[in-house]
């Protein structure tokens, strides 16, 4: 972590976050180092350590049980009865196994539920992390070189076995594990860092290297991995380049389509696409390899990255405050693009229903001590630490001075910084902490950005489904956050439990709302099985019709990842 | 203009700019106020004007003729009778015409050379910007409407008429301009800007707006468009995206693979892309767009995109050193990298060589007094005057104590700053300038980019065919520059005239050079016509065969700029 620098309350009001700011429960409970950054594995103890209330009562489908056991999840394809396996895809027997078995070598490269029992080994890579969805695999592959994905894609390819590539298996939309029986392509044994070069920033590696890992390599010579997000401990960079991930820092640094500088893949014929370019520029013909980056696994697994990283800021402020309305959130963030400038490096939006949630479900005390109807959060990261520190100061001055924001502290230390994030990065957790949650990640144009959130709360105040303190209610509150400086608006409903009633009031009139913005139903999280039958809000008919054509050019017999995406 | 603020001397040797330190000849010729940044019209006019010494001995193709009228420019089709003329195409007639003219509507939107004598006005439609390529179309169709592009399109590929896509005809390529009879379909007539969000920074406009007007529109309001680049007078923004041009700010602001948020384009069929959005992050599907940017023309016609542009900075500082080696200039590059970070804009890089041969062609007195194997020139951007300054002289002190730089300069004012610039930029023009030059824009790891400069050199030496003094050697001197922030060498050998023996020592061997590294043939300028046949040295031939599997998939008919690209 990089050291953080002391800065001066700009005005009077202005308070140096303190030690009665505590960290919340949930963070505390893990056993990692503190972290507002959750991995995988310290969510998944939790949620299986802290039963929650209700839940149980839940009878429809699609559910998210966060604190359920695996095998209370009902099947998707129990879940939506509407989607049928598609019957010119083989069953896979015994011989092929065999097959795969001599491929990889090695019995621990394959679960093999064919010719064995594996119910329990398979059950990790059939269930999602939202714990959402749920194939019924009975195979999983981990080859460990591209070669040995060549081979399977190949003959699958031959023998209509369908595939599904996976990661880390942190995907939010259902699009990492199986619908029925497709074969899970586990790239987890991929795991070799090839090269970095420290001049030039350019690292190459296996599309296994969890991004955490990547995130470490990187940092010790000083450079900084351009994407991160809170599954980084579990995700892997191969799912974030196949899911076209978004995070913390693309504000600042661009998104993958610029960042990654080459990819190996594998297309359903075996054919290896070696693109592994290690240059910045490189005008020789289409640039192929962007087609796999937010392809979501249905053209061709990718094996390996070639990617840009910039350079490791040795001063971070992060500062937290609270304002008295969306006008004054956006005037806050033109202010702070135009003088935080180059080294803004986020600039997250909160609103009040958001923090008390996150208080409600930690127990963690604000970091403010009134309560407003919206809070920031902005990170700088720079080269040095006065010029940044001044930069801040005097930005903290004119925000405060002009009344554009009514409150608000700057951390002092690490920990404080990580407390400041926790309050934003905790918002996703809490917000399924009673119950469960319904999440939209969406592009709105900022001016409209927040009013989605309260129209929305209308509509549940209207319809009578809603009430923070009401336990008869499904809907607790309506939340909304996300990445400001991306217009990134992440909607949660959170609820006490899964109702018909809510998801009706909630769809498609989200996905119209968003559509007639013009604005994204996927910001980031992408299609997977969630929104494949909503694209058309997002995407013209031709738009549409040009993605199935380009799939249908690499994988004529859709054996990747069915069911899901365009 | 940014306002330049001074920065005093940070070591004895370090001196500023000074009034001795003069505009070259040839910059300050240009009617225009001056500028580094050449247009197409200055330079186009001083190369008319000035009639240089030799080339007329040239007998043999393809040639670069700066110094030569129009028509005395080969055919293209005689230069390279290797090409031959698609026999499917149909001859354009009196029918074809009619209806391009009924489709257009207006006499200005149509040069016809078919049912009427229109041989000069079609020359500059047919000759490109170096004056090496030329071609025998004889008609200009320029639409001012997606919907009048889509009918033409479709009426093309429906009767077999090649097209050739032209923007603002700057390409150094040969992409831009016929090899026969394709008609040219120039987008000089659509050049709306749409929009500009002063929050987002995002800007929408026609495929032929030219780089300079959309780049003042939003420095209007404080942004500074992406990308820059000496032709910004003449090339147009749908050109840049169509060949993916990189320029002097892509170390800053990335690759148009991530600004470029959205475009429309049509196909051959008719079909209009429409896929112009204006949203930072919108995973819903193939990012299709991206293979438009460096598709030079070849899958459809880009009609208008969308843009991200970032803040401009309101302070910006240019200095120039002299170095002893080329290990230094990695170090230079090095410590730039990791001092200047967030607020470096630029790192150029120019042998002793490429300035004395500046030097020579223009008269323009060198920035330093002594003469050094290589010069640095580096631009900083920032929000803040005094930290930038200040970040810049710790810099100039730290290279110039520990001996990384030998001497420097800093410019005091803008019109320094333009001409440490112009011995940067006006480096092309002077390689040139003697009579004809042959150039390689080639992608080299850093370690190793030099050498190939060095190794060409001795090649010359070695086989007699050059020397600075002696009138009847061919070539005058072998040069490197180029962007070292982007590992990016532009490897010139400036020559009295062309000479088969000359391109014979350089080609393949440049290309088996730069392959053997793993290098790039084309870091920015593209394939066009001029690479086409070496697109294997920088590609595999799976790679070739996924393109030309895409080209097939758009462009069935091969409609599309033909002879050229994959
Ligand atoms: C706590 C948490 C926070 C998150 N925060 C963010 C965030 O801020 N921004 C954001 O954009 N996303 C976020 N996500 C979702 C994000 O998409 C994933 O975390 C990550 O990018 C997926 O990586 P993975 O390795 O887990 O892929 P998986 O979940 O395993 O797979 C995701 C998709 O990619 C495909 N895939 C995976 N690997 C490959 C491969 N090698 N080749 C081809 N296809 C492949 C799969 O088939 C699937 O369709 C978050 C998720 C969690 C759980
Ligand atoms: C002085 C000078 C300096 C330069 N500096 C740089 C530099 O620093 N970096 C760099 O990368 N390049 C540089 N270039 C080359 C660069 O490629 C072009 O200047 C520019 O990007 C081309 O734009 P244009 O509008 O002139 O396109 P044109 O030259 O007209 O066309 C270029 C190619 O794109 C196609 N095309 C053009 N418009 C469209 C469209 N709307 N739809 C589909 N296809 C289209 C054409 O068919 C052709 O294949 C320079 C050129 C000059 C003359």
């Amino acid at each position: 972590m990089p050291p953080i620098n002391r800065i001066a309350p700009a005005v009077r009001r202005l308070r140096i976050a303190n030690s009665t700011f505590q960290q919340p429960a949930f963070l505390r409970s893990a056993a990692a180092p503190v972290s507002t950054r959750l991995t995988y594995q310290a969510r998944y103890q939790q949620t299986v350590a802290e039963p929650t209330t209700s839940a149980s009562s839940v009878d429809h489908a699609p559910q998210s049980q966060p604190s359920h056991a695996p095998q209370q999840i009902k099947y998707t394809a129990d879940a939506y009865p509407n989607i049928q396996r598609d019957s010119r895809f083989k069953e896979i027997t015994a011989e092929d196994i065999k097959f795969f078995r001599d491929v990889l070598g090695s019995d621990n490269a394959i679960i093999d539920g064919v010719t064995k029992d594996a119910g329990e080994d398979l059950e990790a890579f059939n269930s999602d992390w939202m714990k959402k969805y749920r194939g019924q695999c009975k195979v999983v592959l981990k080859p460990d070189s591209t070669q040995q994905v060549s081979k399977i894609l190949k003959y699958c390819n031959d023998n209509l076995l369908p595939i599904n590539p996976q990661g880390g298996n942190t995907g939010l939309v259902g699009g990492s594990v199986p619908v029925f029986d497709e074969i899970v392509l586990n790239l987890s044994r991929m795991n070799t860092i090839h090269s970095f070069d420290d001049v030039s920033g350019i690292l190459v590696a296996d599309a296994g290297v969890i991004l955490q890992a990547a995130d470490d390599h990187v940092a010790e010579k000083g450079y900084i991995f351009p994407l991160d997000l809170g599954a980084k401990g579990s995700c892997q960079i191969g799912g974030n380049v196949a899911t076209n991930a978004g995070g913390l820092r693309l504000l600042r640094y661009g998104s993958l389509h610029g960042n990654v500088l080459g990819l190996e893949a594998v297309l359903p014929d075996g054919t290896i696409v070696d693109d592994l370019c290690t240059l910045r520029k490189n005008n020789t013909g289409y640039d192929l390899k962007q087609l796999f980056i937010g392809g979501e696994g249905t053209i061709g697994i990718i094996t390996k990255i070639s990617i840009l990283c910039p350079q490791r800021s040795p001063a971070v402020n992060v500062a937290y405050f609270g304002l008295e309305s969306y006008e004054k959130v956006q005037t806050a963030f033109r202010e702070a693009k135009s003088q935080l400038s180059e080294i803004l490096s986020a600039f997250e939006m909160m609103d009040g229903q958001s923090q008390a949630l996150y208080h409600r479900a930690t127990g963690a005390r604000l970091p403010l001590e009134g309560s407003y109807p919206f809070y920031c959060l902005i990170e700088t990261s720079g080269s040095n630490t006065d010029h940044d520190s001044e930069k801040l100061n005097t930005f903290l001055e004119h925000v405060m001075g002009e009344e554009i924001v009514a409150d608000g502290v700057v951390a002092d230390n690490e920990s404080q910084l990580q407390n400041l994030w926790a309050c934003r990065e905790g918002v996703s957790e809490a917000s399924q902490h009673f119950g469960g949650v319904y999440k939209y990640d969406l592009s709105i144009p900022l001016p409209e950005l927040y009013r989605l959130v309260e129209e929305c709360r209308t509509r549940f105040q209207d319809n009578g489904l809603m009430d923070p303190e009401d336990e008869t209610k499904p809907v607790l509150d309506v939340i909304g956050y996300g990445h400001m400086g991306d217009s990134n608006l992440h909607l949660n409903v959170a609820t006490r439990r899964y109702d018909k009633a809510v998801e009706e009031a909630l769809e498609p009139w989200v996905y119209e709302w968003v559509a007639q913005r013009k604005g994204s139903i996927s910001a980031e999280h992408g299609l997977g099985l969630a929104k494949k039958s909503y694209v058309q809000y997002s995407r013209s008919e031709t738009m549409v019709r040009l993605m199935k054509q380009l799939k249908g050019v690499y994988d004529p017999n859709g054996i990747m990842n069915p069911y899901k995406y365009v």
